[in-house]
């Protein structure tokens, strides 16, 4: 997998979890890089397939995703859960909170959702190659293991109670349902409480990666 | 100016703020945008100068920016200032949170400053139509404004308070500073407060846009 931009490539060598292959590195950016090849940015664009490479880019191992119940036994986790999340940005931009809010891990489906795609590994700024990520076959089925675990599930969704009135001591797992649509139904079920972000505005929704920053530091908050 | 994508469009036309002098519209999207001239993909791209335009663009009147001293006018208000962001993504995406919000609007510097784009209103999904935007000359001199106005000025910087723990009541002037640098020393001089997220993480910085968002979210629950 070619990931690029400077953080990316930083932090997948600095984390130390996949191993790097090689890294091509332009002018601008070769002195960062050591052991890095020299290549011009047309080259590094042709490597990455997006022009928003930074000047460099590098052949890293897959992605390692990590197993759901590793998560769910931790201590009073923080988990954050994407219901068939589409857009690789807002999947890299809601990791990218999560690591720095210092969440446990993310959970995605391993179907219909987006990936930690290079595309995501740059909107996460590198925080993709830290946080733990897993993928589980059902969302709702995982759901119904996070509360075996003894864990909250809270569900965000437009006519929930409002967010900064809840008790979120204990394990939390934090639920964001898809651009657009929201919360599947089965999955809505699943969730013991429903939390809104009050929305004040003309505009009917916030983005979800705004929405889950909010959300996901309450919950850092309560802890 | 031509803007791109189904909610900016329809928000400029549903805001009514600045006049609509023509609506571009391929298949899928001309059902939803009456009066749209029929135009492939190809077309509409070409008129957007990106492929991000969903089937729909619109030649606009320029944005119109407001007065700051309208903002400062209002009563306890909420207003958000953009020190030297570059990033149109960002500018947008924090206009669409800060509508959503609820906030009286956001305050950017006419130089060295990302502006009201045509990408900046599609990150905005279409809330720069109704959240009104002024630009000043120096945000140190608006700030003093403010502070003469009574309102507070809370500056977000690593270093500062943590924002949990700050009373924010009445006028509430939130300054963000330029992705990686932050605020400038000035600028930061004449802050009342500084606050800070907790990062917990192994990555340095949150995204300007999550930060802001939980800081904004953090300054209505206040009020």
């Amino acid at each position: 997998m070619i990931i690029y931009g400077r953080n990316p490539v930083r932090e997948a060598i600095a984390a130390g979890r996949r191993p790097v292959k090689q890294i091509w590195a332009a002018k601008g950016a070769i002195a960062e890089f050591g052991g890095a090849r020299p290549a011009s940015n047309e080259e590094i664009a042709k490597l990455a397939g997006t022009d928003a490479h930074q000047g460099v880019c590098a052949d890293v191992a897959a992605y390692h995703y990590v197993g759901a119940h590793e998560l769910l036994a931790r201590k009073d986790p923080l988990i954050v859960v994407l219901d068939e999340i589409q857009d690789p940005q807002n999947l890299g931009a809601i990791a990218r909170t999560a690591e720095a809010a210092g969440a446990d891990g993310l959970v995605i489906p391993d179907r219909r959702s987006a990936e930690v795609t290079p595309s995501a590994c740059k909107a996460s700024a590198g925080a993709v190659e830290y946080l733990p990520i897993a993928r589980v076959r059902n969302i709702a089925d995982f759901l119904g293991e996070a509360k075996a675990a003894g864990h909250w599930i809270y569900g965000a969704a437009g006519d929930g109670q409002a967010y900064d009135t809840v008790d979120y001591s204990g394990g939390r797992v934090l639920v964001m349902g898809a651009e657009g649509t929201g919360l599947r139904p089965r999955v809505r079920e699943t969730c013991d409480v429903l939390v809104a972000l009050p929305q004040r505005g003309r505009i009917e929704s916030l983005n979800v990666s705004a929405a889950a920053a909010v959300l996901v530091y309450a919950m850092v908050a309560g802890n």
